[in-house]
């Protein structure tokens, strides 16, 4: 096996596809500064037990690189998620009492992909509220996250509502149900709907009818009304319902689904839930939702909502960007012609100097213009 | 041991560096485009011997953190360095016969931190050229990375130049000296020259003397002149002063020193080296040079000069950044108010939505403005 041969969904990222993303990259965390959302740098490893805090399902845990710390013999992590780095951030080192919006994007690592197509590398982008328990932090990630898709230049996303708390809520009212949760988290994300039935075969008859509905309450505004006739009239199944709600009626112009069986994502989730799904990509571009609990891991209980995306995902559903457009200019020490490089290269154009005996290089640029010294004077001259 | 607690030499990055850390990553992006480099991504983790490759000594490797594949079973290494990854990518996914400028910006992880002030995750960026043979690609990656520094807004970098084919062509004159390569770079590199007076008593005295001479050398473009009467004429020693001189020369406005003990980095330079000192940093901010047989071990030598610098080092020689000035608006669905703020936003500026019960919340920006409803208008007004 050659050394240059990559591990299994891990790649370069060359110069066409890297200019992309880097150009996605600026235009979203631009867009969140203009939100008030302050960027964050997480470091890309951490101590295990804090980058695996308020995580109730063993996925982040598989997930995640293990590494030894020589500096402390203790086990570190290699994030497989930024989002739980985030809320230690505010929770700790900004501990303000107020509302704080922080964004991020960075590298995380995954010990094997989530699909057949994913890299085990995203690049997570994101943004995130802390200290607002109202609808209003809700909507405002929701907008935020339909707005990221289509500043990108995606047109005709669809968005996804749900709320974990509907089926914990179904778990916790049957005692014989609460140590099968993972598995019904598990099959619901696989819309697994024979499996689902032999297990819940054994419950309850009215916490089985219940769970099997789950897969039925998808389609649009409406199945809140069918949700609340479908399912048996708990508290805590009524107050994720009218949160659902809430959000789906600030939303008037937007497409959106409802679909009380998505329990995706880490299981940090504790309130309205959300995905954005777009042409060309088999899962959710962007994930976000409330995880009021993530922060008590780190001593200090915040409310908090956010999304992020993974910029490689994005990147790959638009049109390859076109190509630079540069000018050639020759090799020298003249200082006139430094002059006039440095002048163009002032205004954003690229100059390539071709170094000697490489003239004719192939270049990703096209080179269309060319300086050329011109009765004393350094002048553009067009190039066919 | 709190779960808030970071390992040691890791930290987050708080809004203020962050927002400073990202204007300057965009700011040397955008110069290295202008110079006709295109950028690439690697990935954070490779097989190990592919990340070691070109490496000749022994530090690259400690300080590289190792995983399990649990894909394959093999070995993989967290980036320590990305400069052999560029240069795979030039080997084998472009491929091309001509020049080839590439740049990168990436975290990358050290097992140990390199100093008592430095971080175990620099954040690495770097412009590099294949292709080139000649000392005009030196020449041009010595000057882009001065523009590095002082485009950043740092005045009175200094510069060193400095060649290892001294030194190895010293080691291999004398085949007692050849074993103790490692040592005698690792004793110049810590500038111990007591520690190389014991190590080099038991070699050849010319050999003895030449070595001892190193560390004397170091000044003006007149150690070269010195060097060549003081070190033995060998046609390698010849070579590679030759060599700095061509560089030094073409740089002539530039406060250049001449250091022949400087032998750091990773032991894959094979030409002229560089390093750019500022004031505030004990260490080197750039370094860079020539390392030609790096791609020979992915089967495709081809010549190469480069340089690098932690943009979190750069940063933290800079002022802090100025505060950003916010618009406050209050929270609504009214639809006039919304398009206000949007209005205001695709201008650029910060609009800070106050989430409800939120009014008077601490932020990081300082919120100098605030949009009003002025009869039935929503207009600007000045706060103090």
């Amino acid at each position: 096996m050659g050394k240059w041969l990559l591990p299994e969904s891990l790649a370069d990222i060359l110069p066409a596809e890297a200019r992309r993303i880097e150009e996605l990259r600026r235009l979203l965390l631009d867009l969140y500064r203009t939100y008030g959302y302050e960027m964050v740098m997480p470091p890309l490893v951490e101590y295990l037990d804090s980058l695996l805090s308020g995580s109730t399902r063993h996925d982040l845990d598989l997930r995640t690189f293990k590494l030894v710390d020589q500096l402390s013999g203790r086990s570190l992590g290699v994030r497989a998620d930024m989002t739980p780095q985030v809320t230690r951030i505010d929770a700790h080192l900004l501990n303000r009492s107020g509302v704080t919006r922080l964004s991020y994007c960075g590298s995380v690592l995954h010990t094997r992909p989530r699909g057949l197509f994913s890299t085990r590398e995203p690049l997570q982008i994101g943004a995130e509220i802390y200290g607002h328990v109202g609808p209003q932090a809700d909507i405002e990630v929701v907008q935020l996250a339909l707005e990221s898709v289509s500043r990108a230049g995606i047109i005709g996303a669809r968005l996804d509502l749900g709320h974990p708390g509907v089926v914990r809520a179904l778990l916790d009212d049957d005692p014989a149900a609460a140590p099968l949760a993972e598995d019904v988290f598990s099959l619901l994300r696989d819309k697994d709907v024979p499996g689902l039935e032999r297990l819940v075969a054994a419950l309850r008859p009215d916490t089985a009818a219940a769970l099997l509905a789950l897969p039925t309450l998808y389609g649009g505004r409406e199945v809140i009304v069918q949700a609340r006739a479908k399912l048996p009239a708990l508290t805590r199944v009524a107050e994720a319902l009218d949160a659902l709600e809430a959000v789906a009626l600030a939303l008037p112009g937007v497409d959106a689904g409802i679909d009380l069986a998505d329990v995706g994502g880490y299981g940090y989730h504790s309130g309205v839930m959300f995905a954005v799904y777009c042409d060309g990509w088999p899962d959710a571009v962007v994930r976000g939702g409330r995880y009021d609990d993530v922060g008590r891991a780190f001593g200090r209980a915040r409310p908090a909502t956010g999304f992020s995306l993974d910029l490689r995902v994005l990147a790959g559903l638009l049109p390859p960007p076109s190509i630079g457009r540069a000018v050639r200019a020759p090799w020298g020490q003249d200082a006139a012609l430094a002059s006039a490089v440095a002048a163009l290269r002032a205004q954003g154009e690229i100059v390539v100097q071709a170094l000697p005996g490489h003239d004719n290089d192939q270049q990703e640029f096209i080179c269309d213009r060319e300086l050329v010294l011109i009765d004393g004077t350094w002048q553009l001259t067009t190039l066919n």
